[in-house]
């Protein structure tokens, strides 16, 4: 097996053409929507979330080429929910990856539209690539109602209305801090490890253990994004660093010593979750160690 | 057969109590932005797509009331696309079925994710609906990816970044009307009409009977519509009326008198769409000449 970063760089540059290529191409109409739906969904990344749709399909023993529509909705959703958080009414960020934020470079009211258009594709291509691979109507509802879920008010939606709600108070509780950060960033990472099985039919304990597996590594990861923003090393985080400032996150809670410790213990649960796969899971064990190594 | 006043206040009110209850109850964590879904939900209104959901539904002889949840799922695109419409960024409304409107009365950051969330929770249930009646793969992924293409960058989030870029312009031409009319008001319109036999599995032809009617129907009734706002008649339309000052409507286009042929027109076509409908569409003719009774 060649080294994880070689393997996540591979897949990510597989990742990046299928993403481009799911997209209405430039210069449908209206232009300027699908201008800024492309500006706002290819714009670099580390897309660890197709990365890990595609592995954890791959785990089970199934063939993670014939779910690349999904893999690339989940990303899809995750760029729709960064254009959404980066809102002068919300974050109100500036840049993102580089460039100025998707409502600085088109207009807050065209950001909006691009992102609900990028989620409006997303479960378009969940339940085309249910039909492409023969899944039941039972699997297909299963990946769209997991999408739903992961995405509405007990989901990234919930997880960002308390961040907003805590935003600004001097502190906030272990539980509170928890619910955001499993809403924000677990419930994404949960429904891009499950979506290949599900329309592929894999049995519900196997999509279990990839869900708990799922839900430990992205609060991990979420973590480790809060310990190396505190830190401010633009180079590795690859955003600007200090966005979180004001902001309670875990470092500012429990402090950067207790977020390493957290965020290691969160990957070690991630880790031993995927005993119940049954399959190979080598490549997602070298996803969580290789998330934990950016802040050792 | 009662009057079609009468049967449409009747529907109403079935919708109504099913409106409220397939939301999440209020008080479910996060309260406020459950209180805000609800707020933009339950706030009266017309509930047409839900209706014309229902009687299409029976116009083919299939059971209306085993698509209760999908004809809900189309009211909350709706109440989501109000919520966006309403914003700040866009039209920048200040009350809506007279009350204030929702991001007046929660914040614009809750305002777009309580949207989000109603507009996630519709593909929630019309997955599940799906289940429910058993239908097949293809036909709920086809359900799916109607709404997603309704919603989306080819439907009403097209029209309504094409509105926005033509606001404050002195005239628009008649084409660019007619994209944004039949992408904000018809796309739902078709999907309403079409979702119950997609799920329950009617023909193709006679789908597509029902997607012109409702792609007619609701070209007129956004026209109608129109025509009672440069009018005035804030009784008849049930919201404040003048909204559309500064903005190109078929009436400021067109005239008042060309606007409502127009609309008498697109309700003639719609109703001669339904001689394919091959089943009992009454209802569904009476609904167009109710909406067009309103400016007659």
């Amino acid at each position: 097996m060649p080294d994880i970063a070689t393997l996540l760089e591979e897949e990510r540059r597989v990742v990046e053409g299928a993403l481009d290529r799911w997209l209405p191409p430039p210069g449908e109409y209206p232009e300027r929507i699908h201008e800024a739906i492309r500006y706002s969904a290819l714009n670099g990344g580390k897309r660890l979330r197709p990365i890990i749709a595609l592995t954890a399909t791959r785990a089970l023993g199934l063939d993670g080429d014939e779910i690349v529509k999904s893999s690339c909705a989940v990303e899809y959703v995750h760029c729709c929910s960064l254009v959404l958080d980066d809102l002068p009414s919300m974050d109100n960020a500036m840049m993102r990856r580089g460039r100025p934020t998707t409502h600085r470079a088109f207009g807050t009211a065209t950001a909006i539209l691009a992102a609900d258009a990028l989620l409006m594709h997303a479960f378009k291509l969940v339940a085309e690539n249910g039909v492409d691979v023969g899944a039941s109507g039972p699997s297909i509802a299963r990946a769209v109602t997991d999408l739903a879920t992961a995405v509405g008010s007990f989901g990234m939606v919930g997880g960002q209305h308390v961040d907003l709600e805590v935003a600004g108070r001097e502190t906030i509780d272990a539980d509170t801090l928890e619910y955001i950060q499993s809403r924000k960033t677990g419930s994404l990472f949960m429904v891009s490890a499950t979506v290949g099985g599900t329309l592929l039919g894999a049995p519900n304990e196997r999509l279990a253990a990839l869900r708990a597996y799922a839900r430990n590594l992205g609060v991990a990861y979420q973590i480790i994004d809060d310990v190396l923003d505190a830190e401010g090393d633009a180079k590795t985080i690859g955003k600007d660093v200090g966005q979180d400032e004001g902001k309670n996150t875990f470092v500012t809670v429990h402090g950067p010593e207790a977020a390493r410790r957290a965020a290691a213990k969160l990957a070690a649960l991630a880790k031993s979750a995927l005993d119940d796969v049954d399959g190979d899971p080598g490549v997602l064990v070298g996803i969580a160690d290789y998330c934990l190594e950016r802040i050792s």
